[in-house]
Parts: structure tokens; sequence; C-alpha cells
């Protein structure tokens, strides 16, 4: 996979992968770092951050697709591990201004750990 | 990729896909098709489904894990497409019963048009 070490010096994110930022890390592997969001909107809210820094959705293409199959099959891992698969959950990613992205590198929020809403915006 | 092409006969997604429910099309490849929601809950609310009918995210992994990543570069496309990239928009799979998954084929949100709530569930 392309590009799968290209940290940015100033992300929070990637500080938080490089150690320098203390999270509570749920799961990790070569392409991929999970831990809490320290805000929860879920009893379960866990943020999934690709390792390679792309700033969100609109940088996935052909070349780095793979990369997100992997980070899917990572949530899917996690979602089992969690005890969240059968009951269900809710995995969103932000990108951009209106839908309220606050950290410029791609990630997915995994929600679980009661009924969600069906509003979604 | 594996699979792509095992449709079920009783899934509504698999009928729009095969053409025997109407739907107002906004992309298709040999992998995903993409339409807009009958009950949009933004000024543009895509629904993006690959065609292999995998129920929700906890089916994925390593082996289907591509087909994943060329839906999320299709979703990139479809949102230049739309005029969406730049101002923003927010991807959510429902997975289960807790996330009120309605249909079970897969499939994500594509939500934008308008600034998004802050709260996710």
């Amino acid at each position: 996979m392309a590009d799968v070490m290209r940290y940015d010096d100033n992300c929070l994110f990637c500080k938080i992968m490089r150690g320098e930022v203390p999270s509570d890390r749920v799961y990790e592997d070569s392409f991929c770092y999970a831990f809490r969001d320290i805000h929860p909107q879920a009893p379960t809210h866990i943020l999934v951050v690709p390792r390679a820094h792309l700033v969100n959705v609109t940088e996935i293409n052909r070349e780095n697709g793979d990369l997100i199959g992997h980070v899917f099959s990572a949530i899917s891992k996690i979602a089992y591990r969690e005890g969240i698969a059968e009951e269900g959950f809710r995995v969103i990613a932000n990108s951009g201004p209106h839908a309220g992205q606050t950290v410029p590198h791609l990630h997915f929020h995994v929600l679980a750990g009661t009924q969600l809403g069906e509003k979604m915006v």
C-alpha cells in the first residue's frame, strides 16, 4: 500500500499514533489505529484512523482504496471484540466543513451500545 | 473480487440493481450502484450499494475488503460530480438493529448540501 507511513508532524491523530499524545487504544495494526473518543456520543464510541495521512474521503481513489478495505475489515474485527457486532453499530466518516470534520485526517467513528436515532444529520 | 455478482432474489437493493424496482440513479460501475434516497434527510442524500450482497459491515473481511475500497473511491468520485466535495459530506453505514439498519444489504448513506448537525446518533 502506498504512503502508509506518511505522517504529518502537526496532525493530532498522527501525534496519537506516534505516542506523543495519549489515547485509550482499542486496536492497532500496520495500517490503522483505533482508540476511544474522549467526547463519546454513545456508550461505545471508537475512532478508527488509517495511519496514512489522507485528509478525508475525497482523497480516496483506486490507488489507496485497498487501505480503506483494510480499515473496514479492522472495524468488523473491532465490532466482534467489543461485543457490538450482533446488536449493531453505526460507522461515520465526516468529510469537510458541512459535515463538521474537526481533525483533517481521515477517520471513522464507530458508535454503539444503545439504540441510535434514525436521524443521521 | 469474489462474489461480486452474488444477488439475493428477495433483497430490495438487489431488485433495484437488477432494474426490477425503479430508482433515481446517480452512478454505477461493475462493483457498485448509487441512487437517491426516496426519504432524503438532507438536500443531497445518496445511497451507495456494493453489488455483492454483503449484509452489513460485520461481513467485511480481508477477502472482500478491496470491494469496500472500490466503493469509497466511487463515493469520492460521486462527491466531486455532485459538487459536494469541497463543502463536505457525511458517509454513514448502519449495521444491525441498534443502528436502525432497514435493508439487510450493505449500503453507505452520503449526506450533504447543508450544515449537518454535530450529533451523529
